[in-house]
């Protein structure tokens, strides 16, 4: 029986021819990637937000173009990768000049920042749908989930929660001061390249926080081949959240939360020094939030264990 | 204003960096070309297929997959070129495990054929929507729209017209044989790979015939600043449609008519006999249909001059 996301990708590995002699890596990462020449490689990701699940009534086109166009971006940092060209597969239900326009803004302000240029797609008439592609280029390493080592640091860019905090006060009027600083998260995340193209160097796994940290550092562990410690504590966030997260919730929207499109990654202890450099060059803070271990994901705060049972979201389950 | 495709292609031309350094072509013809090594080109396409404009409710999910796949592919056969990966954005109402099977059945079919592998996509909750990336490599030269020269010949391969007819009868009760020997035409259409391959070594432009063949050979002309003769007469079709198209819609059917998916391709005088072997070892007839000139698009019926005012598909238009 097929149920979730997860049974269609093993029924299409299972029946479906899924690599070739220049594929590096196929369904199962944040990109695939291609060998195209000695030392070349090509990451390639493809996404389609939909109203709903992806963004909702309260985005403005332009925001909508350009949150579509920044988690697909946010993919190819996921690889230490360089974004060189998209590919947009846009379905609306009606052209508006306006809507149109605004969209595109929200396109280019990414295309400018990151020099990436748009190559193709195509425009139909539809429930409003928006698929990207987007093609990037090794500059170092390729970052993938399973390279993961026993003994390495876990790190974490930014903070954490926001997005699902902002997602979760959308429209509540108590709270609208709140919304308003919080929602940048959501409607506008930094896909981060620049830290993904820098740690590409030594960093020995990557993924980027799209379905939540602990379903994506599960991720990791799996295709790793090993456990984690996790310090909760650790985890960076806005300091909002205390105030406006119900206790209970808290560990759900901190962690079980999906969409901060930050970057979780593993590295050798001995590069911590180069990660701090990193994290001042940017100005953005980089936490180590864990360490890889031989076996079980566990999760500590302020050094009690603590059980954690969250479920990723599937678009599937009800 | 912006009121169809071809106004959204051009505010993004005007707006979004469209090239770079190893960008061959852009957005504006079947395919967009990147180098990647000396004498290597990837090809892609990205095209979304939906209920209503591209399948109908009478589509089994078999074909539906089918269908989705062949007319991306499509688009790398008319740049000369051979698809090798594809990425699926697959939007769904429901997850059902015989129409999921079905679909990538469908799939599976072409990725078997033309040893293409899967290696990315994602599936999401949504009106139904498919969304196909194809990436392909050239074997030799890249064909495209704008290198016909003045006097090559106009060549098509396979009959036109037959999906149009089959679209026109679908569901028409005294119809229902001519329907069933039509049907493949327009539900199965078979992606001409290994012809596009054979004519990339000479043919000087192609295009595949999927807005009509009136409309692509503008597009053909128009890129390559120049004009053409064509004889609707030496048009191959089925002998049903004599049959079953009403007389005044002849034409509309035949050349007006999308969804052919056959190659239209130019090529120098001294290469008719090239062609005639190609046409030989696939069992697929290629046939002469006209000749480039300098300017002007002129249609002719058994010699006589006709005036053809055709509006090629838009998904905007009313």
């Amino acid at each position: 029986m097929i149920r979730t996301e997860e049974d269609v990708i093993n029924y299409i590995k299972s029946n479906i021819k899924t690599t070739s002699s220049n594929v590096v890596k196929s369904i199962g990462d944040d990109c695939a990637t291609i060998k195209v020449a000695k030392n070349k490689y090509l990451v390639i990701t493809t996404d389609t937000s939909l109203l709903g699940p992806h963004f909702s009534k309260d985005y403005s086109p332009y925001e909508i173009g350009y949150k579509c166009l920044a988690t697909n971006l946010s993919d190819i940092a996921a690889m230490g990768c360089d974004p060189k060209y998209i590919f947009m597969a846009l379905t609306i239900p009606k052209l508006e000049s306006n809507w149109i326009k605004s969209f595109y803004k929200g396109i280019k302000k990414l295309t400018e920042i990151y020099n990436i240029a748009l190559i193709g797609g195509d425009t139909n008439r539809g429930p409003l749908s928006v698929s990207i592609q987007v093609i990037g280029e090794n500059k170092h390493n390729i970052l993938y989930r399973d390279g993961a080592k026993i003994d390495d640091d876990i790190y974490i860019t930014g903070k954490l929660g926001c997005a699902r905090a902002a997602l979760m006060i959308t429209g509540v009027k108590k709270y609208k001061k709140e919304f308003g600083l919080l929602k940048k998260y959501l409607h506008l995340p930094e896909p981060r390249i620049d830290i993904g193209i820098n740690i590409s160097k030594f960093a020995t796994s990557c993924i980027d926080v799209s379905d939540g940290i602990a379903k994506d550092l599960y991720n990791i562990t799996k295709s790793s081949k090993c456990g984690a410690d996790i310090f909760i504590d650790k985890i960076p966030t806005h300091k909002l959240l205390k105030k406006i997260i119900p206790s209970k919730l808290f560990y759900e929207v901190l962690i079980g939360g999906g969409e901060d499109y930050e970057l979780c990654f593993t590295a050798n202890k001995k590069d911590a020094k180069k990660i701090a450099l990193i994290s001042k060059k940017y100005s953005l803070p980089i936490t180590k939030i864990g360490l890889i271990t031989r076996n079980k994901l566990r999760y500590f705060d302020n050094n009690k264990k603590v059980d954690i049972c969250l479920k990723g979201f599937d678009h599937f389950s009800e």
